[in-house]
């Protein structure tokens, strides 16, 4: 195994989420699941962004010492709206107070990804930022959204990639970070870092 | 039928286009799909704007004329690069020498919508243009996605929604518009003409 210049490793992505593992199967790449089994720990002096970070890194750590031979990708993703950072809705009314919050607005979406190797003492990261802004909301609408779709697995209470989109006027920067990962950086950052499995090398047709 | 108050139309996508159906559904108001049997015709003199709209005009209309009390959708979208615009690749060779133009640039995806309510004398319609900057691509990488995710019947060569994501450094604007429909602009013009179906104001739980 490992022998042929392939590298035998595997990509493991650390999360539960099905809208991160819907977009790493977009890269075409074999890659395998193991959500961390894992509290979040919040320091109040800590700010947003180290904060996003350290959660990315804990959750790669904590799956890559189960698979020290194997990439293991951890990700982590924030909202924030001038000085307050939006985490899950506590439940529908908290996720009606964030959407009046977010309408009309600008906001920050933040998501940081770690990615560890272990056995070749690899550890990287990057975090990347999109502006997203809001449609003026109406509560109507925003009723409408937290029954159809309720939002409280999501940071900001809402997943741009279901009803919610109707809110968003306008992304800068990159869309699927604001779905849970940043896909071409991440691609990016593999390639760069030499971590590219050679599956996906194909041969053209 | 229709003395309630409740307008009795139904809305009609005429389009063929997936990734069109997949977005309207996203809205959870009901629709029907009828595509229109449809020859595009390009004039050499035309502007692509304009052709754009002629385009999501004659599908809309095309469709309208079998169904007048109802509210039919058409749409057309475009890629320009520079002074180019580029339509659907006509083999592989053709999409591959459209994403080495792509590479490293920045394009504009521009879908032009229509909305046609015959028996009201109902016509409306808007262009939305969303700005695509592309990173920098290997020969490799484009022969890996036209190999993967064949992008024959995609204008410009590339479905953001698929593998070519990669590809995509920062998206400036409505990113479903490059999709094939601007989602969020959708609704809110169907909002500002009156014509959301009383279907769209569910009652809050």
């Amino acid at each position: 195994m490992g022998t042929t210049g392939a590298p035998a490793m595997k990509i493991i992505l650390a999360s539960a989420s099905p809208r991160r593992q819907a977009l790493v199967t977009r890269l075409k790449i074999p890659f395998e699941i193991v959500a961390p089994e894992y509290e979040e720990t919040h320091h109040p002096d800590e700010d947003p962004e180290t904060t996003c970070r350290r959660l990315a890194e804990e959750k790669a750590g904590l799956v890559a010492r189960r698979f020290p031979g194997d990439l293991v990708v951890g990700a982590d993703t924030i909202v924030v709206l001038g000085r307050e950072v939006l985490g899950k809705p506590t439940d529908s009314d908290d996720a009606r107070r964030m959407l009046q919050a977010l309408s009309g607005q600008t906001h920050l979406v933040k998501t940081a990804v770690a990615l560890v190797l272990l056995d070749q003492k690899h550890h990287s990261g990057f975090i990347e930022t999109t502006k997203v802004t809001f449609h003026p909301l109406e509560t109507a609408e925003i009723d409408r959204y937290v029954a159809l779709d309720p939002p409280l697995d999501k940071a900001g209470a809402y997943g741009i990639q279901d009803l919610s989109g109707i809110f968003v006027k306008q992304v800068n920067g990159c869309y699927h970070n604001v779905v849970g990962l940043p896909l071409a950086r991440f691609y990016m950052h593999l390639k760069e870092h030499g971590l590219l499995p050679s599956l996906l090398t194909i041969k053209p047709l």
